[in-house]
């Protein structure tokens, strides 16, 4: 897979490209991650890439000419284009494992106050992380390559992507380490036992309580199977049986 | 403002520190941003800060010594601690804005499988930027610091924060510079006009227009304002019109 970034701080990525995972991945030619300066195709004078926004207001908009420039000369007919806006469709596990199936695939990250609106004609879709606002579109852009590259084939063990978070749909279960005790606070028995039919069921269970807790939304569209409902069941009548006891 | 992000790979944030805004702001005595490597906090002679799962699976667990020994040689009662999980509460701009209040905030980041669940009584709080998997708790600590940065005084101007994404509870409306034509593309005609009332009133609209076709949950829980109501009533029209057209 290859991925360009276009954006006027290239040297945003230099430590997220020579770090860990992401530049093991790189150097085992899992994906081929380059930057593009959206900069360097201005035919402004001064190197403006922005301007006024027309019917006034404060700040600046990124504008069309610098950005379409620098997005042709590294398009073709494999390559997706994603902008990273706060208007996009908000990211999530699904739509990485989406995106790392593409050949090509451009990120466009804005600055200022926005991208003049008709660049979106030339996008094949608009992507925002979360609902908050960052200083431009690169932090956003590194966490989708840190998302996607992790998927890649051959970037992680195969089987860690089982345990992982969202990826079935639940929280992950309460995980533990040496030692038993640890200031006093110890590890559950049952995690001790070597019973591995009862640890695969405690850690269900552990799963959909602290689901159920923390991202009841997660559980709402879910198909439960027979052993999820009764656990959710169990987990009811401690909670009842504890408040009762408050 | 103090951040302290603690982490096995402090060089993750190397360019972060050194771009643009948050370069600015370190610079300024805005914040005050450092890192520390829990690693050089073990005790084991490997110098490992993780071992295997109790009960058995794939990965690693991070370890309760040399975490909470990091986060004690760092920690006061100024200071709020954040873990970074795909377990914590969705961050939010209002959660930016809360968390830029601080004086101290300490930022943990995980890997592997996560970490030992007995960690978590010594974090004030838990936050996840999105339903995704990345390859560690990094990438999420940038975004939170990131966007929280822009938000202490002086980091940027002021009245730019009013026009950003979310925190009016709505999407931004379109934006355009120069040239007023771009590849047969023009700039809607009332942005050039100069008539102040018309300009506010359309992007009013087209921000609500928006924001009712990409994100309608962001307008459910919305307290509309007379001309809010007005503007949608406008905008259902003009769809029930369209679609009578196709």
């Amino acid at each position: 897979m290859r991925i360009t970034v276009i954006t006027i701080f290239p040297e945003f990525f230099d430590s997220f490209r020579t770090t860990s995972i992401i530049k093991r991945a790189i150097e085992g030619h899992r994906v081929d991650f380059e930057t593009v300066d959206f900069r360097s195709f201005t035919l402004d004078k001064h190197r403006h890439v922005d301007d006024t926004p027309y019917g006034g207001g404060q700040g600046m908009v990124l504008s069309c000419q610098p950005i379409i420039d620098a997005l042709r000369s590294v398009r073709d007919e494999r390559s997706h284009v994603v902008m990273m806006t706060p208007q996009g469709a908000t990211f999530s596990q699904k739509k990485a494992a989406r995106l790392a199936t593409y050949e090509h695939l451009i990120l466009l990250c804005g600055h200022y106050e926005g991208f003049d609106e008709r660049i979106r004609a030339y996008v094949d879709e608009e992507i925002s992380i979360g609902d908050y606002v960052l200083t431009g579109g690169e932090p956003a852009a590194l966490v989708v390559c840190d998302a996607l590259i992790r998927l890649l084939d051959g970037v992680i063990l195969e089987d860690s992507h089982e345990d992982d978070s969202f990826s079935d749909g639940l929280l992950e279960y309460p995980q533990y380490t040496k030692p038993a005790v640890f200031e006093g606070k110890a590890v559950p028995e049952v995690l001790l036992s070597g019973h591995h039919a009862n640890i695969r069921r405690w850690r269900l269970k552990e799963s959909l309580r602290k689901t159920k807790q923390r991202r009841p939304d997660l559980l709402q569209h879910r198909v439960l199977s027979k052993e999820e409902e009764a656990l959710l069941e169990e987990i009811a009548q401690e909670e009842s049986t504890q408040s009762e006891e408050l």
